[in-house]
């Protein structure tokens, strides 16, 4: 079973939610032209179904396999990567100067969704690259951009981040990873990382890390990290890959899903020849390693959009063909609900990673209000995204009845992969905090407020999504007082991710349902649209209502217990 | 990893939702004495936790396995199943008459909870025999009850149950399998069952299936089907099994979880020479069917307990020793928000499906008002039971971080075995559809009204309670009123499922706060409790009141689009 590009849904976004003309407006992004767009749009969705959705279910039943410190992907992986490579598609959003095209982010954002929803665990090969391109662009100095930039923007390498040590997960500052200078410019790195996405494979013929390590005397915390690149391969004069760099797959996960994807441990300097380079100034890796991280949390959210899409895709197919009770299952109404659920949520989902994609796009124009607007969508996006994702792998599974809990269907594979979504780059949890305790406080409340009042500005006529957001107001006004505490704001802090993220996507799907009223060219289309944003606004927004009190109910309670008797 | 069976709470359950020594005043349960309750608690759960739950992770990695129609046990099942045998935990709730202890079926509950908290795999084998036992003691002859009941009262035989075909899953009346007279009061059945759960092992040295076939000239439909005995072996004349019966195991399903149940496809019949004999009359299958199902769809709601219990002391464990930021995580503000929300979650679904169970037992001694009641809250123990199962197994992964993604902490096996549990015995849907179709309007919708009024009775302080149940009347009121369409009132079932569930596990967790703050005897204990109903009440109740819209939305906007437009 494969999938269709959503090629229409995905233009009506970038067109409606992320006003693509506006960008292509800016000099920076003249050739985001219609049909540049349209190009894009066919092209990434014809080769992901084509090349990368057959490989899926090998991706799961075989997976990425471990042998003595080799990782063979299987059959079919290498060309189909080639292919990827050949046909440019990693490289829509690089910078000219290094190979790649120039183009929006939410372009590039577009034929990620198109590559997950084909084969999400091959696909995280091409999201992870993204975020060593942008530590480099950012951070790395000139020498560094010219020698490494091209290859990875190309996808002929690939690039990792290794954050992760046992230690150290959420507790980033706990690592361990030490790098002393060598005397030559260059450094020795020494420690083992766990949970890197591809950091092992047979895909590529070098493997640039980006390694988070602690220097001679730093202080402790996350005050004294400092990035580096340290790849598989030291380079040749040349510039072709030379040289073993003492880095050693010690072995792989055996996972819940997205077994197509190594997630190795690594192990660096072993023999004390592991040479790394300093990415930016010494001590300064966190901040780099959030502008590896931030598009990457983006691109998890997308995750949730992606298989929320193939779930819903596969689903639909299963209850047309199935016929129970004298009807196919798609015509009985528990059955449509959950359908219509799955492409409400699937709709909604895609229009606040787009949108957030589109305002990475402004920020990257020079627009400081959408740099803010980006960093309080951030945490919305992926937690949110994830969560729906999750929602809607189960319900695709329950659609399937008994089928839905047998492997063959891949329907469970769905559930499985998504999984971890929720999970890697900075947990849902990690979100929340990051939503209540950097990003609501942020300009001393004004970014929020002003995406409450472009929300409010649009969709004051929707009563639900209105009693929504006084809700989400009431608990801002809270948090932001001098009456909670740091623990109460935490305590509420997933619920009003939720209650924040139901309220941005419904304005948008509000938005785009006004718009396919009068403009959309296929009433298909444009029916589906109204059907998806009526049942968002009317049964998903009165949902997150209910999770007021939860927002505000503060911490005494939790605390109310020692860990002990909770535990008891 | 294996677990700490839930003794005080599950006697405090007993004592104040069951209200056990109500039953024990009756003569028919006077054996249920405080002490033979505390010694069944005390002994199941040991049991539990010595035999069963060291299997539960080899049960999940090597499972069952299927070879020429032979199905072979992981090590040490054999052995763990002969000790369930010889200490009698398969007698509790049996008829005396046929070696069985006669005690309450909530007694049972306990101890079918026991083992699937240890080993939800194995421990089907336990939750299925009861149900061919009903269906006996209910339906067959004395003759057969005389031959068949001792050994599946024992457990030294377990039954199964044969329903679904490849035609026919939720669409029972659609079934092929036929039975044809032989003359000599024995039929020939002949036909292709699918999912049958520990259809095929090695546990035992018989299997008796009770199995709905279509007998010569019946009428299309559930009218037409009729239940009948087969047994893997038909038996000599001194009782012991004979000659092999002509039922073949073709395959065993590769499935997403409960590796250790073995679900079959069972061909009957191949040879021509499948002896079945009829339980109860001819084409009174379905009613026989339901009797067989009904307890078996509270024991799957219980099977959401059983995860829901596992997954949160795992979480607690694993919350306990994780250190992040200078602090085990269970001190992480969100971290113990998942913790209180599992323990509420799980002690309020424990609470509504002993309660069903209690009232099964009421039944049983010929309380009809009871029996009516069982029926109202048998769709909701079964949805709410295993939705919050998937849901608290799904928080359990989320604490584990990275981990919970990595199958050998084991977290993940509780998110896949329970997946199940909204899919078998009745998809969540279908009883959502039995709610609103059967048991709401049941006496005019007197039995809805009683229970309504008991919860209001006794929780009348509880504002948000208060609430929820104000939404739940107006949405049974619209149902049960001319304006609402069949279609209308599917298209509202699920919600209304759930907020139903929510109001009466909410009340009977606010019963339990306010004795357990007065008579509980472990001031932990009290607190725990206390804490648990508070975030059900504060919580969980506001967000099933979110859920009203939803439930009285009406059918209008799912049929909107023909099916093409939807799938598009």
């Amino acid at each position: 079973m494969t999938y269709t590009p959503p090629v229409a849904e995905q233009r009506f976004v970038l067109d409606h939610v992320v006003r693509i003309q506006e960008l292509a407006a800016h000099p920076g992004f003249a050739d985001a032209t219609p049909d540049t767009v349209d190009a894009i749009l066919e092209g990434a969705g014809a080769f992901a179904a084509g090349e990368y959705a057959p490989l899926n279910r090998i991706g799961d039943t075989v997976g990425a396999r471990w042998r003595d410190g080799v990782v063979t992907m299987p059959e079919g992986y290498r060309a189909a990567y080639r292919a990827f490579v050949d046909s440019g598609w990693g490289s829509i959003n690089g910078p000219v100067a290094f190979g790649g095209q120039g183009l929006p982010y939410a372009l590039a954002t577009v034929v990620m969704e198109d590559l997950g929803t084909a084969n999400m665990g091959f696909s995280l090969i091409n999201m992870l690259t993204p975020g060593a391109i942008e530590a480099l662009v950012a951070h790395g100095s000139p020498e560094q951009q010219a020698t490494w930039l091209p290859k990875l923007i190309s996808g002929e390498w690939n690039g990792t981040m290794n954050l992760t040590e046992p230690q150290a997960g959420s507790d980033v500052g706990a690592l361990r990873t030490s790098a002393t200078p060598a005397g030559d410019g260059s450094w020795r790195i020494k420690g083992q990382k766990i949970y890197i996405t591809f950091g092992e494979h047979d895909l590529t013929d070098n493997i640039v890390h980006l390694v988070l390590a602690r220097t001679p005397g730093a202080p402790a915390g996350t005050k004294g990290i400092s990035l580096f690149l340290v790849p598989k391969y030291r380079l040749n004069a040349d510039g072709t890959p030379g040289a073993f760099n003492d880095v050693r797959c010690v072995s792989i996960e055996h996972k819940l899903g997205i077994n197509a994807s190594p997630t190795c441990t690594l192990s660096f300097g072993d023999n004390d020849d592991c040479h790394g380079w300093l990415i930016g100034a010494e001590m300064a890796g966190m901040r780099a390693m959030f502008t590896m991280m931030n598009n990457a949390r983006l691109n998890v959210g997308l995750q949730g959009v992606q298989i929320a899409e193939r779930a819903t895709q596969q689903a639909l197919g299963y209850a047309r063909d199935r016929v129970q009770l004298g009807q196919p299952i798609i015509e009985h109404p528990d059955v449509r609900r959950m359908l219509v659920r799955m492409r409400a949520l699937t709709q909604a989902a895609r229009a606040l990673v787009y949108y957030a994609a589109g305002q990475a796009d402004r920020a990257h124009l020079g627009d400081d209000a959408a740099r803010a607007r980006l960093d309080l969508l951030t945490p919305l996006a992926k937690t949110w995204g994830t969560d729906i994702g999750c929602e809607v792998a189960s319900l695709g599974v329950q659609i399937h009845g008994g089928m839905g809990f047998v492997e063959e269907t891949g329907a469970a594979q769905h559930y499985r992969d998504i999984r971890i979504a929720p999970i890697y780059e900075g947990t849902n949890g990690i979100q929340a905090a990051d939503l209540v305790n950097r990003k609501l406080p942020m300009a001393g409340g004004e970014v929020f407020a002003s995406l409450v009042a472009d929300i409010r500005a649009e969709a004051g006529d929707e009563a639900g999504l209105m009693a929504l957001v006084d809700g989400i107001e009431s608990v801002a006004r809270w948090m932001l007082g001098n009456e909670a505490s740091v623990e109460d704001r935490l305590a509420g802090s997933y619920p009003l991710t939720t209650m924040l993220s139901v309220a941005t996507a419904g304005w948008l799907m509000a938005r785009q349902a006004r718009i396919a009223a009068t403009e959309a060219s296929d009433p298909g289309f444009a029916a589906l649209k109204q059907v998806a944003a009526r049942y968002f606004l009317d049964h998903v927004v009165p949902e997150a209502a209910g999770l007021e009190a939860a927002a505000r109910g503060g911490a005494a309670l939790f605390y109310q217990l020692d860990a002990e008797t909770l535990a008891a």
